[in-house]
């Protein structure tokens, strides 16, 4: 079982794809294959059930399916997102997961919720619902959610939840947010939260100079993460960024909103993590075209990095 | 079991509550007092599992039973709302829906693919999966979904797929909507579409006036859509109105978005329709004063049914 | 010269349409008829160059000639929208209408900030630009900005910024909200702040009987704005909400967003207030069958007040 | 005076920033100092007033002054943005740049109108307002309008109206709707549609590959987007994307939304186009950290442009 996530947690927590078949069934195989290739690229950690892993469009079991399947594959810290429309269901996968040795829930805030007194009242629905043993990540992705809170939110459920202890960072631009987060702990009565940074890692090297801990997003190169936060880390800033750069074409075609993921798929396919490329219904499809620029993208980046 | 929907299908299709205990379970036995108490009103069928059924809070198993139950109890045809984030469970609720004798399925455009050729695709998409047997209700809610369409979506939908026979309209502001569709019919070679009318009601005399074939829609008080309906069909255009605005007064506190549900919930509740107001959580729920003020309104509306 | 708004202030100020002649010049004489239409009507203020008003399509010498035409009509006290994509605009309106004699000026968030914290900011801006001695009102109004804020929100700025005096309450649903400002006020240490409510009337009654101070709203029968706040004002509170309530229908017809601005324009031409009932292009534009709906409402109207 | 803007027009149309003094003056020397930089860099046309140009927080008088000081400095072709709330003053602000000289103006819809049927009457308005012999850029930039348009809504105006000749191409993910509007004129009924492309330049190189005719972006390094279409004009497909790539971590860095105005500006300051920085309020401001991290990266582009 993993370690449950802290306040310190730090690194590369993958966002995991949901594999499927081409009639639209969970390729448990595929996930398998998909964990060893993410342990084999290095990352700290993996995150299933996100938004990027199809998780709203998979039935309860199935949830429950990845769930085990992807925890009995690993030893790494596994994260499970747990948005749901309803409390009860988040609850009950929340404890599902963390019964089966998860490290920790990520939840959004929905639409429905959407002023930031109803969002804090959420929130606490949410920590009390799931119980104060129970590591809770807020996911900030504005741009999917359509709400974007102010850092000084953040701050009170971190102070108020003491099982919130991370923010996967994705508002947009958000890199004063970091900067702010990490001002108010400058205040000794101010907890640490661990800021792990998403947005398909398109700004990483600046969130790791302003004090990010970490990316936790689904680039289908996770090496370009994991290598660049280790460099980073090492305090070997400048060759982190030159590495990350490398990847950043390739990178910034696959952070396209919604079709992004028919990318990110194909490009894991490609690279033999998973059998099948295809998203569920109703998910974006790659055409010919579509592909053949795909490809191109990715000898490009091979040659790059061959160059360096 | 019931007819199924038709472009001729007219009258009221009252948008039923899900009735939970104070614990959040499904109160089954409230689910048949409650299709009682539509019957008892005279209402001419019962869509179940919409947005104010708190569908997307339910499981895939609570959602087959509410099905089952309410199919089991009544003999008036019956709408599933099966609005799903996948299209294949979409799918799959809709077709044991219709197994068991619903009389058609009503589907919302989703965020996602919030552009009209995307919806245009996508609703293309959810009539192949269903099959061309089953009745296809648009929701065209754009206050909820945030996606609003022209006309002309809804007409090359309604004459591209057979089976989409029914609007529920509302849009707004959308009295010129309806008028646009009824003026395109008066093309012989533009199929008909039955329009029924949400938004809880609000402009329910000037839908009627405008060619609208009745609501759909879930104001706590069934019988005065049903009365207004009537009425209006009876050529007795003032009266249906002058009826209609001894309700307005409630009508238009329950129409209040979001917020809305518990003030019919608490309504059916004291009107003896269900056994508990609660909604599931993450849902609104009244204070003291709240109720104090909507039962003020409820005894308003019971003295001026009285001067009539 | 018209008093102050303060934290005092109550009653009805409307808020004045801006007439056009039919080529889309500002009617200067409807302009003058329609503040003698309003103050025949009782109304305690003016609310002028809002929303309602089509500020936004008026050149910056058109809003200065609105300013000194109406301030120079009437001793009312006058209010003046003055939201402006940019600051110095803003605050140049602001102070121009301030010295001819204006009562305040009144300010929504632009969805540029749209963030709490960026809009405490914005505000902090404006209220530091147009000086300490303007009296400020935030118009909040989620459904046409975009940007819905916390009660909270709402507080802390009335209590940072001594000029902002007034609330023009449009949140939707919006009723528990001014409650909670209320109960803040329970605490000695919480200044008092006006709340007068717009979203076209739709709940003064409840707003009243909840602590709102009147209502700011731009309603074509401002009489039925007027006696319904002094009837509750003198206690007869069933009295206020009848007299409302015959209103009631075509009040909820005007308030279809967007839309409403013709149908008030035409009952005001209708009522003999402006000349010419067109709205600036791109504005509504009421076709026969629009028009005949309306005036129908308007006959309706009549007779149930007759019913008195 | 420049040539008009036809449906074959290509090449880079720099989006020109207005600077500002610090505080907050038009500044005209630098706006100079802009132009010729810009014309320095080898750009094609200019596009003065857009979003980017903060339009909506000048002045009428101010945005003639614009248009007269930039039409009386370069013999480039000058497309003018007249995106306006009101119908007139849009129409006016056109005329009077047709008048002296502009090759062209753009609007981008507005949220008012936020339905495809209303968008498509409001540019048919538009149209008919500015007149026949004005060519016509339609502004399609989602995120910043709210606004997602199908691409036959595009090809439709793009037929029915001959002088909308050009589309500004900034939605997002977008690279399929070139295709779709390319696939169209394979039709040869269809006429041609000039697209330049936005977005800050991110997708530039897959835009040109799908056929787009060149950029209108105001990225800070104009010579980056000149030289990558050059080369992609010249058949140096890979050279073209070779150099881009170079530019890509900087260009991302400004993209960020709202916030990267102040980055651009910072730039062209610090390139000596223009001589302050500043944007209007209410507009972003960087502090120290913000700009030690983006001179930085302005660094870090120097050595990777030397490293060619």
């Amino acid at each position: 079982m993993g370690a449950l996530l802290t306040r310190r947690t730090h690194g590369v927590y993958i966002i995991a794809a949901t594999p499927f078949t081409e009639s639209g069934a969970v390729d448990f195989d595929s996930l398998d294959r998909l964990v060893a290739f993410y342990e084999g690229h290095g990352v700290t950690g993996i995150t299933i059930l996100g938004m990027m892993g199809e998780a709203d469009k998979l039935s309860p079991e199935e949830r429950h399916q990845v769930v085990d399947r992807v925890l009995a594959r690993t030893d790494l810290p596994v994260v499970v997102g747990v948005s749901d429309p309803g409390l009860a269901s988040l609850c009950a996968l929340g404890r599902y997961a963390m019964e089966r040795g998860a490290a920790g829930v990520m939840v959004a805030p929905t639409r429905g919720p959407a002023r930031e007194d109803r969002i804090e009242g959420y929130f606490h629905a949410v920590a009390q619902g799931l119980g104060a043993d129970v590591p809770l990540v807020y996911q900030d992705f504005p741009l999917s959610t359509g709400v974007a809170v102010s850092p000084a939110l953040i701050r009170r459920l971190s102070q108020d939840l003491p099982q919130m202890v991370m923010l996967k960072h994705e508002d947009w631009p958000g890199l004063t947010k970091i900067s702010a987060l990490r001002d108010h702990e400058a205040d000794p009565a101010v907890a640490r939260l661990s800021i792990l940074c998403g947005n398909g890692g398109l700004y990483l090297p600046q969130e790791l100079a302003r004090g990010a801990d970490g990316a936790m997003t689904g680039f289908a190169y996770p090496e370009a993460l994991v290598q660049s936060v280790a460099l980073h880390a090492a305090g070997q800033v400048e060759a982190a960024e030159d590495l990350f750069d490398r990847y950043l074409p390739i990178l910034r075609h696959e952070q396209q909103p919604g079709w992004g993921l028919a990318l990110r798929k194909h490009i894991l396919m490609r690279r033999g993590a998973i059998a099948c490329a295809a998203t569920r219904a109703p998910g974006p499809r790659l055409g010919a075209r579509d592909i053949e620029e795909l490809e191109r993208l990715m000898r490009r980046t091979e040659i790059r990095l061959k160059e360096r």
